[in-house]
């Protein structure tokens, strides 16, 4: 619902309730400048070792760099929200998203807190809910759901996502829910979702970007009454199926963004090679222009790849924009610059790297940089 | 001159020609991508022990990645001009800027050299149209002159330099040519302009992309009679202002720029920590996208800090915006937000960060990100 805290009096608080069994896993940004909540919230998943009975969520407001005051603040919510609840404050799971450095205005949040908590509803409309209060400058709001069969059960995941900028690995600005009905120990649970994080949304960037208030939330309430033990691969696939899904959607609903870029680096030697190649080529100003201007221009892409810190010999690199490889041994493949100028003026295109210097790869999903990116960032303060 | 390397049809070919007694020093890129002139030019400085005799250079075209075929053009227009001009091939210095990829026209330049030979000015007014040639996106040349007196004699040093975007420190895309009249060895020349460059071009920069082709030369011609040994502070000086005009000159002709920023770390535990602390301010979109709006967004400069890898506590940090502190001891720091925006709105603005974990700094130069920029290399090829 909308509790004022975005001054467009769009909805900016939103719950989750979950059942007694759940139990949680969580990831966090690896920025140094951490907020508020986040340092609530790995507190008290200390604490309980992974229960969560509750998700609040607003957005309009980071509270980050909002000192003490900033905890303070989060910590009031939360404790209000458990005494409505019949919970223990701890099991609360705080996050914000919205502008750095403001004051939480908990006090508008608190007032909504019992309309709030009594608005619950276990629908598709609840959820779908959920999934708009939670956005900031995201065009579109971002569900995945999968669902498999164990036995004679079936298994649902369901994951609901934001972030549009500030994106970048290790993680986003994103805040990521998934919920599902596998019964699981929580030190499980995290295994997974560590590893899902490194293949889904550690392999995204918009602007390079790295968010103050990133996470990545998984419940598993049981109530399907299948073990994750016995179904462990199925699950994994599921989850990844999930995540890959969100991570698409915060990808394509980049700020300003009319391409998104599949980026492919093969034959690296090791995963942190081609990491590091994929966030190089990701985050050059010059060939996200040219993206923006659907440019087959291959130079600017290897000039970002030679100047990233990887020993790469140009005569060993072959380029590749869609089916058509444009650079090999030092220098330029005769290529159709007409067709590789169509192909990049498709809402997705393919970038292929191959660096002949081992066996890793990587697929990594980034967006070209429109003037639009600059207007809405020129003109929105975060 | 022009000889049609530019579509455009405008001046893109220039020549330098030194005295005999000439010696030079040369820096390159870092990029592990290298043009072809920059290959040639490494080899002859080698071989010659820094003897260079003419400088020749054409914009329009990089003649990087263009394989062994670049290199063969490269070194048949230095054959060329030194059968034209009496020297050994090896003492013509060439460079290029321009697109990358596109094969060196060499029998444009070829064909011109003659005339441009004959065209030889030891006037104002040749150094004028030698700054011009050498341009590309730039919308301003780029000179730069100091004379001191050592003894009854005059030195002086005169820098020329070209660049606007893909600038980024270790060094930027950029050529920088300063002719001196100093008597020096190639060596003391070296270890100077190496101390030089990185207090001046590699404190800099536009869009965070290094380019293929930088080049930092320096020629002294030993023609005022001085001994650099005799008045090595003041030439050091005297070099020093040199450059850092240069690379201020860049940066404020940087594509699509409305502010210049200086950028002052202070109170790092080294160099390189400010430096890194710097670049990770330089090279946020976000950050450079508020500075296009001048909106004193001090949490995506924390959150880009926090981000970079240097183990800062934002509770030690303070940022300030003009002359007023924003942000100290973790949170905001009450200040007058519109005399922030009137600061910011400003050609040149100064935003100071102090970590409180030593006693490095480092002021560095750079820019804001307007809709300009992303324009400009969306539109153009380079």
């Amino acid at each position: 619902m909308a509790a004022g805290i975005k001054a467009s009096g769009r909805p900016d608080l939103a719950l989750a309730a979950a059942c007694s069994e759940t139990t949680a896993a969580a990831m966090f940004t690896k920025n140094r400048v951490v907020a508020a909540p986040l340092e609530v919230d790995r507190t008290a998943l200390r604490a309980t070792r992974g229960r969560v009975q509750a998700v609040l969520v607003n957005s309009g407001n980071a509270n980050c760099a909002t000192g003490p005051a900033g905890i303070k603040a989060c910590q009031d919510v939360c404790k209000h929200a458990a005494d409505l609840m019949g919970l223990k404050q701890q099991e609360v799971f705080p996050s914000s998203t919205g502008i750095i450095g403001v004051p939480l205005p908990s006090e508008k949040i608190i007032a909504k807190l019992p309309e709030l908590i009594a608005a619950g509803d276990a629908t598709k409309d609840g959820m779908t809910r959920f999934a708009q209060a939670i956005l900031t400058t995201d065009l579109r709001m971002k569900p995945a759901s999968v669902r498999f069969r164990a036995g004679s059960s079936d298994v649902t995941l369901t994951g609901i996502a934001k972030g549009s900028g500030m994106i970048h690995p290790q993680l986003a600005t994103m805040l990521v829910y998934v919920f599902t009905d596998i019964s699981a120990a929580a030190s499980d649970l995290q295994r997974l979702l560590r590893k899902t994080c490194d293949e889904t949304f550690n392999c995204i960037s918009v602007d390079g970007d790295t968010s103050t208030n990133d996470t990545v939330l998984l419940m598993a309430s049981g109530q399907s009454g299948v073990q994750l033990k016995k179904v462990q691969n199925k699950f994994a696939r599921a989850l990844l199926a999930v995540c890959q899904s969100l991570a698409g959607q915060i990808v394509s609903d980049g700020e300003g963004v009319k391409h998104v870029i599949r980026l492919s680096i093969e034959q690296a030697k090791s995963r942190e090679e081609a990491l590091r190649i994929a966030k190089a080529i990701a985050h050059s100003l010059l060939v996200k222009t040219a993206w923006a201007g659907a440019d087959p221009n291959w130079g600017r892409i290897l000039a970002a790849m030679g100047a990233c810190g990887v020993p790469i010999r140009p005569e060993q690199v072959e380029i590749s924009i869609g089916d058509q490889i444009v650079f090999r041994k030092g220098t330029a493949n005769p290529f159709d610059a007409m067709r590789a100028h169509q192909h990049l003026s498709q809402p997705v295109c393919d970038i292929g790297i191959k660096l002949r210097r081992g066996r890793s790869s990587i697929l990594f999903h980034t967006t070209d940089l429109t003037a639009e990116y600059v207007r809405i960032n020129a003109d929105y303060s975060t």
